[in-house]
Order: structure tokens, then C-alpha cells, then sequence
């Protein structure tokens, strides 16, 4: 193990240029990198130049092509052999530490289902998705069926209600109209609006009912958006929207380990505890096997927003049509696997920037994950480069790749319980990569402190466009905004005025353990664009070379983003948060959280006064900062008491009871609903929609408090900065 | 020629009876009608109990067959082997006068069409109606393809621009995304929201487009409605919505003739200087023809309400889709015949009660027209049969079969035109039925001065439901209101607030000679449902007894009403007009044209003051005709001025000017948009529309003067009552 640090000697060099130089360069459009100094800065450029140099578009999809050759879904041989084969490319890319961890979590697979309208006519659902004559992939034999991670076993006769898109309105509507679920099978859409298909299970198992099918409605994903596979990005008339209907938004992880991790001789309960899991039988369908259903119910018309996008009329059903359903699953303890590596930090090993992606696909997972797991092989392959060449970082990187997201977030969540308290002591930021490219549209999520962080990243990298990251990122945003349109495909984020970086932060990927139950800053990078063929067999090697990213060059920008946002990280010499911008974001959660809502008698002046006290506090310690660090000169300990200080600051916003009745969930800034859509300052939000008003001024007191806690925490940063000079 | 006059012989046995015998039955529960005495009221009870009981389903049926039985478009051999038919019914029946009018006009007809896509792919459209299964007629080869009247002949190679419904703020919003028509095909969808083709054919020629495509999208009338033909009543895939795209909204009938009679020897202008016919090439499409196109289209996608029920998304196209459009017509002069018969009045053989419906159909004609032709024929069969019993009305009834409404309202406009002068003289009402039955609920149109006495006549008729018309009628306009739906094909009429009948009168159909060009009072009946095959093939037998009407039980109530509709205006003592009910209706007219907009320096004061008086009149006529009615004494010459009186009413609506741009249409009370659309006070809502001040004021003032016309003449007719005391 040689560890060259030439760096090092660079820098030594290039302090030796005076500081006016570089401060020139950055006025004259080299952008200053915050949290560095002159001299660091113009190493770091060094760095990431040879770093972006490497990653190339056909690196890019030989290991796409490895990831997407066969159905790999958590569990699976194959999942299991793709541990093994990144184990094995990142010892041979120079990645140290390389280990593969084993989780016995409670595993879900199928055994068979089947769907059969008995009345009024007799239709067998096919619960396939057919091949397509361009994708050689799509006829592959292994391609699974139908099936729904998490659904109990059981058999069912009854009769099918169309309940929408099956949240809890939805049952409403239907009640006004006489019609009851209650020992019936509901038929509900994927996204009108959008919520994970997990709530809709559980509101199904609320409502009684006996069984949930769940459809991909063309007006979502299919032929009403565009072209459909083979000819264009939209789902066709087969596909599948497969997933988990686990109830991750109440605890995530292993379900028989709520809370810690699941390593040999961990305790688990027995299932039937498990508030996460389902009790509830469960199938997604194709539009081909939902529209024979649909058809022939009888019922009121639905109203028109229930109306989707086939050709038939939609009536609410309840009566005429009656289905058999019969669903025998293989649910059990099975061993998930993480892969864990690292670049050793050759300064402050003890101090971590982790990267993740999950591995695990519900089918092939051209998008999900397998985009993000490539770009990670190139990222990872540049940064072994780097420290072959004698680049290291400062700080550690620690890479991973999770198993098990697709069934409950399970792989991370698991590693995240088992080293929590060294993540609490070394983590600076966890930087995840789920799905890396469905398109060209960049969507850039971060806590708020590291928002600026990741805007002015985007301005050192280049984009296919030809104009920088930065540049199309500001486009996209107003090309979106223009059109009203969600970003991303698992909330319904809002951005925060004028900025671009996304702040709104829900569930939904492996970032949920490291912030919302350790209290680790986190990124989140994505591009996404026109992809009807999410979770679908049709997501593969075939629809990435054809629509959704046909040269590989959104992978490889990718690659080269997610590293230098690491690298930045890791090698800054005081930690590049702004916490000024947090507590403006914090004030703006405030306002939209009591926006047009009775808010009793509930008393946030003090809540208010503490966000002003902590947004001067994070001024003044950003001003001493950029003193400090324009100074040139870093006391090594200073900087340590004041990186690890900056690092405390997200651990503060954790309330160890957690949010009411979801104690798994302790940040008090972010929370999930049950949707996975974001959820500002949760508890008090929760709160103040039931009119719980007890509930919400304690919870609004614990924000309080952890803005007074922050606050005097910055101060102190501050003093010490003011005390050393 | 025996004229056996036994109502008069019953009259007098009646009147022997004490009148408070027949006020107590009114209060009883017995409806008083309106306009008759007592005794008259009784002899008239009498007369429609036994017409009532005339019109049998099983006739209706049998004479539906016999017109549905082949396609008998205007012009066709069969059209007038139908006239020939209907005119020797009539006869057997016991009708007088029975005569057929030829009129020699401009006709239209197809030799043969092709539309082919040459790019991106080549399709060639069917531009034919399959024939389907389970309906014997749809086989016939007989069917013709796809065709619009008054279409021009020609040859175009052209890119498609979708232009969405063809109206003119749609290419407002092709021009704001930079697509230009000119020299292109445009494709637009025939209702969304609702307008006349022949506008969008005059909008596409105004917009410079080489050719109009008008296909049927299957959210406005097919799957996304409910059940398609012969599952259902909504069209099916290869459904054709025929019709013609005269501009018969500028002047209506013969084009060759405006506004006088293609009697042999009339002037004719050249087609090229005729105002109605269009200079387009047009071409109706089915979904199953339009399809390949709108899926191949280019350019942006379409906004959200463009977006149809096809299994698509639509562009706006402009480049990519190109076509080879080829129309060959046969357009020529050719005759055109009406039918015509009549009742002779036993009393008053000059003043007219007039009824019509038409003919000619685009192909079967199941609903369009041969609904009100079996109705009509069952309603002269009644009528013919009070004749033989001695039952004959007062007056004289004249019952008309027309001809090519369907291409431009020829038949009634050209017979009305001739026969002008001897209707201003003699005519109390037109009464129109042109599609008798689409379903069960009633649609009942009349002029303010009758809808009155429309609504109460429906007391007297039993629905198939079991409760009066009157009743079921409440309770469709109760459901439509509720929905929100626009009632009827041709017009989104809105009722006046509380009352049942639809005084909203547009056009498209035969009574706007009558109404428009004549002064006639009009009253128009249908029954509507689910009716997806409008102008298509299969329009016909087999969906009028599946779907329309299966047990023919709304034809023949329209028989009844039609019938006891005609005789009560036929036998009144005096006339059964509300000018205080016609007045408060105008009052709503100014209102709502007032509403909300920008009246500059229109002073509206005298207009209302006008209408004041006018209603002050009417209630005090209304209060005489009342105590004279109830007096039971009616002076034969008094009522024959007072009656000659009230029908002058109507006839002094009229601006021989006619309105400003269109002199044909002369009625200031009633217009219609190009689109068809009702347009009340047409000449002033047009002037403020455009911020023409100066003829808004004028048209005010010619409204202002016709009610101070017709509030004088009102004075003089009380007065000559209040004077014979």
C-alpha cells in the first residue's frame, strides 16, 4: 500500500504563488470554490480536471450493459454475483477497504399469481409483459410476472370498485356515491396525483378492502404522454409498474428490525408486529390486463379527473365486475448484501463524505438503479486514477452500493442503524445517486446548507449542451416551472424561490437513514427526462441506447458531478455550508406551513425571533469564513473544531423522540408523509393540520430550541475564529 | 269532398253546459288551456283525447323502417321515391292539398375521394364505415363514404397542422407557437367546444389552408362517452360524421338564389359569387382515419384541452405528416321537392298553423331525420283520421316534408322564400321536428310568446316514465342543469332561469325561414339521450331500436305532442301568445348582453324603459284576454282582429335591413353565430361585441322602435277589447 501524496507537494508549490493571483483568477471567471483557500482551490482545480478527464461514455455503458444483462432484484443470484463483481472492479480500480456486508433481513419474492374476471365475462389477465420485437432483452425468459414486494399470500373472489388513484379521498368520493370496498378488490392508478403505491395499500387495508390492483393508466406513463417502446420513452401496453408496497414511511429498513440493524444474532419480532409490513394482498397490473376490468364495471360514471387515458369510459364499479385473484408469495429472512469501499483520506481518514447507489433492480433496471451504478463504476474508477496518481483527498470517501432500496430503502437503512454513531462522529455529507439519467433535465436536491454548495459545482462542469451544468440547470428549472411540472418521480418538490437547488427533501431513496434518522447532510443528483417505463421490465439496456440516454453522456456527467461535489467535500479545507441559507429556508418552511392555515392558538414569535438569531449567527461565522479562508492561512486544530462543529449542526435538527407516532423519523426539518412526498418541519406540520395545538407548540418549541442550540453553536464557531486572530 | 263539421255540432251541446262547471274542473285538477273558452276547452279536450289514442308504436316502427331502409340523401332516387310515398300516405290518411314542390338548386353531391399520407409513412385512409356485425343495413353497399356537402373539387400535396377544434382563437394559438396553415391541411376535431363545420371550413379558408380534414374524436361522441355501436349508443371507430359546409349562417338555402325561390325562371348569380358556398376542399374523417395521422405528427405538443381520447398524445404538427388529398364533386343544379299537404281549417282556412320536418339523410338517417319522419307520419295519420271522424281544427294545419336541410335548410328556405308573402298574412307558428328521438329526455324550444303555452301543453301528455311530459320534462332540465350540460346538437342554449322551455333559438335546422327571414313564431320538439352516430351510417334502424328508442314509445309521444300542440294553436279562441312573458325575456336578453361588458357610451335607458312598457301592455292584454276567455263570449271579428293582431307581433321583430352583414337574417331578437350558436338580439350583441358604437346605438334604436311598435299595437288591441265592453 503506497500512498503518494503528490498533491501535497503541488500545493506546497502553488502556495508559494501569492493569494492576489488566484483572487484574480477568480474575478476574471475562474470560479472560486467555496470553502477553500486560494492555494487549496487551485490544487482542488487540478484535481478535478484530471478527475473529469476520465470517465468516458463507452466505460459508461460497458457497465451499464453488465448491470442491465439480466433481472437482478434484491435477493437474487444475480444481485448477489453484481456484489461480488463490483467487490471485485473496485479492488482492481485502487478502492480500499473494500468489504461486502451481509444484512438477514425479512426478503420478499414471488412464488405465482394469478387474476381472473369471473363475471360478467371471463378474462385471464396475462400478468406479463410482452416482448417487444426491437428489444432482445424483453425476451428474455427470466423477465418476471407480475408481483408486488411485500404482498401477503392469500385468494380472493370478489367483486372490483375503481377507486382513482386510491388515497383517502378517493374512498370518500366513492362513499358519497354509495359504494363500499369493504371485502372487495380496488382497482387504482399509479399517479393522479402521485403517491407511493405503498400508502395506497395501506389506506386500501384501512378501508377493508381485500385486495389492491394497481395499473400504469396510459394518461401517466403510457401513449397519452408520447411515443410509446419501442418507438419512444412512454410505457407501452404491457408494462408493468412493479415495487414494494412496504410501509416505509412509518419506519423503513427490515421490517423485523425496526430501529437496528440486522446482523447475526440482532433481535427481530415476529412479523405480525411489523408495522411496516402490509397485511394486505397486492398485484400491479399492465394497462392490458386492467382495461378488461375496467370496461365492463358497472357504477355511477367517475367524475372527469378519474377519467384516464384509455379508451373506454370509467365507471366506479362495485358490483358487475367480479374477479378471482389468487397470490402466493415467498416471503422470508434472506441475506441482502452492501458493498462498502473507500478512497482513505489522507489527512482526515476520520472524517467521511459517503457516496451511495443501490444496486438491486425490480427487473433489468436501466434507469433504476443501474444508470446511477454505472455512473458510480466511472466515478469510482476516476477516483482509484486519482489516488494511482497520487491525488487523494483530505478526507475519506466512502462508497457504497446498497440492496434492497427497492423493498423498503432496506440495504442502507440497515448499514446506516449499524454505524450510526460513527456516522454521527465522521459523516459530513451522504451524496446519493439513485436512477443517474431517464434524460437531459438536471434536478439537484441538498439540505439548505449545502445548497450553494452544489449550485456553484454546476458551474465547473459542462453539459452535452455545450453551456455549463450550472447553465442548463437554470434552464431546465424555468423550462419546468413554466410548465407547472413535478420534478422528480417521487414528490412533488418545490424549489426554493430563485434558487435552483431542490430543498425540499422526501423519502423515497437510500439518503432517508443518514438524514432523517442520524442527522448527515445530504445531496441528491439526478437527470431525468420523458420515462414511462419505470420499474418495468421495459427499463433496460435497449430503452437507455434509444431514449434515454443514447451516447452515454449524461452517465458520464454523471460521473464526473457526483465525484467533484465528493472531492469537494473531502478536500475543503473548512466545510463549504451556509447556514445563513438554511435559516432563510427554515423561515420559508415556517411561512408555508402556517400559509392560509388556522393556526389556533398556537404562538411562533419565538420560533421566528430564533430563526432570525440563527440566520445572523450563520452570516457572521460566513463572514469570518471567507475572511479566513481569503486569508489563506488555516490553523489546522481550528479548522477541525470548526469543521466538526459545522457537522454537529445537522445532528442538532434530530429529535431523538422522533416525529409524533413515526419515532424511526427524528428530523425535525424533514419528514416524508405517507405519499413520499416532502414534509417540511413534520411534526409541527402534522401537528397543525389535526388542530392538535398541545401537540404542535411542543413541537414548535423543539424547533425552538434546536434554532437556539444552532445558533449558539455558530456563535461559539464564531468566537473561536474571532478568539484565534 | 264531404267537409263533415261535428266538433261544432259537439261545441254547441257543450256550451249548453254552465261555464262554472268547467272553471271548477280547472281548479279540479283538470289543466285550463290556454286561449280557449270553457266550452271550447271541452270540445278540445275531447278532440285531442281521441287523437291521443291515435299513434300506435308498432306504426311508428313500421314507418321508421320503411324510411330508414335505405340511404336517402337530398337529390337521391330514393330521397324522392320517399317524397312520392309520403305524399301517397298523406292522401290515404285523409290530408288535403296535397302537392310536391320542386325547386331546382344548387345540389351536391361525391364522385370520389382519396386521402393517402405520403410521409413520415404511408397510410391510405378507408374513408369508410365498416360494417358491423350484429346490423344488417351497416352490410349494405349503398353506404356511401366519406363526404361533405358543398365541398370544392380538387388535388392537394400538403403538410397537416391539427388546429383542434378549427376555431378561430385555435390558429391564434398555432401563430403564437410560430405554425402558419397556409397552403397546409388542416385537421381539426368536430366538437370542442361546439361549432358548425361549415365555420370551421370558412375559418380554414379565411386562414388560407388548402384543405380541411374534420374527423370525430372519441371523447366528443365515442368510447369516452360510454358503450360504442352496437355495444352502445356512442360512435365507433369507423364512424363518419357527414354533413355539409355551406355557409348557410351567412344565407341559407339555395346559394345559387339568396333570399328569393329556384322556382323554373328564377334568377340564379354564378357559384363563384354565391355568399354560402365554400371555396375549400373538406373531407370528414373517422377516429380510424385521423388516427395514423395525428400520431405521426411533428412540432409541440398540444395543450391539454386539444389533447383528445385518442390513445395518443397530439402535436400541432405542421411539417412531418404530409398528404395526398383528392375530393372529386358532383355539385349541379338539380331538384330538390317538398311536400305539402293540409288540414283545411273549418273556421279559419286562412290563418295557418304550419308544421314540417325534413327528409333527405346522410345516409340512414335512424335519428336525422327519420325519428320526426315517423312521427310526422304518425301524427298525420291521427290528424287525418280526426278529419274522417269530423273533427276538423278551426284552423288550417299545412304539414311539409323538406328537402336538403341537410345542405344548407334548401327545401324549407326555398319553399318559405316563395311562399313568404302568404305566410306573413297567414301564418301563427311554425312548428319544427327534425330529429324526433336521440333518447328520453325533452328538449322543447319556443319563441317567449309561446313557451307559455308549450309548457303547459306537456301537462297533457303522459311520459313513457308514467308521470305527465311536464313532470319528466322538470326533471331533465333539473338533471341537465345539474350537470352542467349543453343541451342539444346544434346550440348550448341556456334555459330562462325556472321555466322549462328554451327560448334560445340558433339555427341549423328548418324553422330559420320561418323564424329569421319571416317573423313566424317557432317552436321546435325533441327528445335527446346518448346519441354517438350523428350524421353517420350507422345512424339507422338498428340503433334506434337498440339504443334510441327501442319500444318506439318517444315516437310516438312526439306524435301526440306534435299533434295536440298543433290543434290547440289551430282551435283557440284567441291566439295563445304571453308578450309579458315575451318582453321579460328580452329584458334578459339586454341583461345578459349587457353583462360584464364594456357598453362605452351605449345608452341602453330607452331600450328598457321599452321594454317596461312593452311587458305593462302585455300583462294588460294577458288580463283581458283572460276575463274574455272566462266570459265564455267571444265576438267572432273581435278575435279574428285581436288574433291577426297578436300575429303581428312577431312579424314586427323584424328590420327588413336585416341584421348588419347578413341581410337574409332580419329577426332582431334571434341570430345564430356562424357557429349555429344562439345569438339573442343579434345586430346589437354583434356591435357592442366589436366596440361598433355607432351601430350598437343604432341597433338599439331599431329594437327600442319595434317594441314601441309592438307595445302601441298591443295598446290598440286591449283597447278594442276594453272598448267592445
Amino acid at each position: 500500500m503506497i500512498r503518494v501524496c503528490r498533491p501535497f507537494v503541488m500545493l506546497t508549490i502553488l502556495s508559494a504563488i501569492p493569494t492576489i493571483f488566484w483572487l484574480s483568477l477568480s474575478v476574471q471567471g475562474q470560479a472560486s470554490i467555496r470553502g477553500f483557500t486560494a492555494a487549496s482551490q487551485a490544487r482542488e482545480t487540478e484535481v478535478e480536471t484530471k478527475f473529469k478527464s476520465i470517465p468516458s461514455p463507452e466505460e459508461e455503458r460497458r457497465q451499464h450493459r453488465i448491470f442491465t444483462a439480466e433481472p437482478h432484484i434484491a435477493g437474487s443470484k444475480r444481485n448477489n454475483e453484481l456484489a461480488r463483481y463490483i467487490a471485485d472492479e473496485w479492488r482492481k480500480q485502487g478502492l480500499e477497504d473494500v468489504v461486502i456486508r451481509r444484512y438477514d433481513v425479512y426478503g420478499t419474492n414471488p412464488k405465482r399469481a394469478s387474476l381472473e374476471m369471473i363475471a360478467p365475462t371471463h378474462y385471464r389477465a396475462t400478468l406479463r409483459e410482452a416482448a417487444l420485437a426491437d428489444d432482445p432483452d424483453s425476451k428474455k425468459s427470466a423477465i418476471s410476472g407480475s408481483w408486488f414486494g411485500m404482498s401477503v399470500s392469500g385468494e380472493v373472489t370478489a367483486p372490483v370498485v375503481y377507486a382513482h388513484s386510491g388515497n383517502p379521498e378517493d374512498y370518500e368520493l366513492l362513499r358519497k356515491n354509495g359504494i363500499t370496498v369493504k371485502g372487495k378488490i380496488v382497482l387504482v392508478r399509479y399517479s393522479n396525483p402521485y403517491s407511493y403505491r405503498g400508502f395506497k395499500a395501506l389506506t386500501a387495508e384501512r378501508e377493508g378492502a381485500a385486495a389492491i390492483l394497481i395499473y400504469s393508466d396510459p394518461a401517466e406513463d403510457g401513449y397519452k404522454k408520447g411515443k410509446v417502446d419501442p418507438d419512444g420513452p412512454w410505457g407501452p401496453e404491457y408494462h408493468i409498474q412493479h415495487g414494494a408496497i412496504t410501509y416505509d414511511f412509518v419506519v423503513p429498513g427490515d421490517p423485523l428490525t425496526p430501529g437496528w440493524a440486522s446482523v447475526p444474532g440482532a433481535k427481530r419480532i415476529p412479523i405480525e408486529q411489523a408495522k411496516s409490513a402490509p397485511k394486505i394482498m397486492g398485484l400491479p397490473l399492465s394497462w392490458h390486463d386492467a382495461k378488461p376490468l375496467l370496461e365492463n364495471m358497472d357504477g355511477p360514471v367517475a367524475p372527469p379527473d378519474w377519467q384516464g387515458g384509455l379508451p373506454i369510459q370509467y365507471h366506479l364499479g362495485g358490483e358487475r365486475v367480479k374477479v378471482h385473484l389468487q397470490i402466493e408469495m415467498n416471503n422470508h429472512i434472506q441475506p441482502y448484501y452492501v458493498v462498502e469501499s473507500r478512497i482513505r483520506g489522507a489527512e482526515l481518514p476520520e472524517e467521511w463524505v459517503v457516496l451511495g447507489n443501490h444496486r438491486d433492480a425490480w427487473v433489468f433496471g436501466g434507469v433504476d438503479p443501474s444508470s446511477g451504478t454505472a455512473s458510480m463504476m466511472e466515478m469510482t474508477r476516476a477516483l482509484g486514477q486519482l489516488v494511482k496518481e497520487g491525488m487523494r483527498p483530505r478526507r475519506t470517501i466512502v462508497i457504497c452500493s446498497w440492496d434492497g432500496e427497492e423493498v423498503g430503502l432496506t440495504g442502507s437503512t440497515e448499514w446506516g442503524e449499524q454505524f450510526a454513531d460513527e456516522l454521527r462522529a465522521k459523516a459530513v455529507a451522504y451524496i446519493n445517486v439513485d436512477e443517474a439519467t431517464s434524460g437531459p433535465n438536471f434536478h439537484g436536491q441538498a439540505v439548505a446548507s449545502l445548497a450553494p454548495m452544489l449550485v456553484e459545482t454546476t458551474r465547473s462542469l459542462q453539459d452535452p449542451s455545450g453551456e455549463s451544468l450550472y447553465e442548463a440547470w437554470k434552464a431546465t428549472v424555468a423550462r419546468e416551472k413554466e410548465q407547472g411540472k413535478q420534478t422528480g418521480q417521487m414528490n412533488d418538490s418545490g424549489l426554493v424561490d430563485g434558487a435552483l437547488a431542490d430543498t425540499r427533501i422526501g423519502s423515497g431513496s437510500d439518503h432517508t437513514v443518514f438524514l432523517n434518522f442520524i442527522g448527515v447532510p445530504v445531496l441528491g443528483l439526478q437527470f431525468d427526462g420523458d420515462y414511462g417505463v419505470y420499474h418495468s421490465a421495459y427499463d433496460d439496456f435497449f430503452w437507455m441506447n434509444h431514449f434515454g440516454d443514447p451516447e452515454y453522456r449524461y452517465h458520464t456527467l454523471m460521473s464526473q458531478l457526483w465525484g467533484v461535489t465528493a472531492l469537494r467535500l473531502a478536500s475543503a479545507d473548512l466545510l463549504p455550508f451556509d447556514f445563513a441559507t438554511y435559516a432563510e429556508n427554515v423561515r420559508q418552511f415556517v411561512n408555508e406551513m402556517a400559509k392560509g392555515r388556522d393556526l389556533g392558538a398556537l404562538d411562533l414569535n419565538g420560533l421566528r425571533k430564533e430563526i432570525d438569531s440563527f440566520e445572523e449567527a450563520g452570516q457572521r461565522l460566513n463572514e469570518s469564513i471567507s475572511r479566513m479562508l481569503a486569508s489563506g492561512r488555516i490553523d489546522a486544530q481550528l479548522a477541525e473544531h470548526l469543521n466538526h462543529g459545522m457537522m454537529q449542526v445537522e445532528r442538532n435538527w434530530l429529535n431523538p423522540e422522533g416525529i409524533p407516532g413515526r419515532p424511526w423519523f427524528k428530523h425535525i426539518l424533514y419528514g416524508a408523509r405517507f405519499t413520499y412526498a416532502h414534509l417540511e418541519l413534520p411534526g409541527l406540520t402534522e401537528a397543525v393540520e389535526n388542530q392538535d395545538w398541545p401537540t404542535a407548540q411542543r413541537q414548535a418549541e423543539i424547533l425552538r430550541h434546536a434554532l437556539e442550540t444552532n445558533t449558539k453553536l455558530l456563535d461559539a464557531l464564531n468566537n473561536s475564529i474571532v478568539g484565534a486572530k
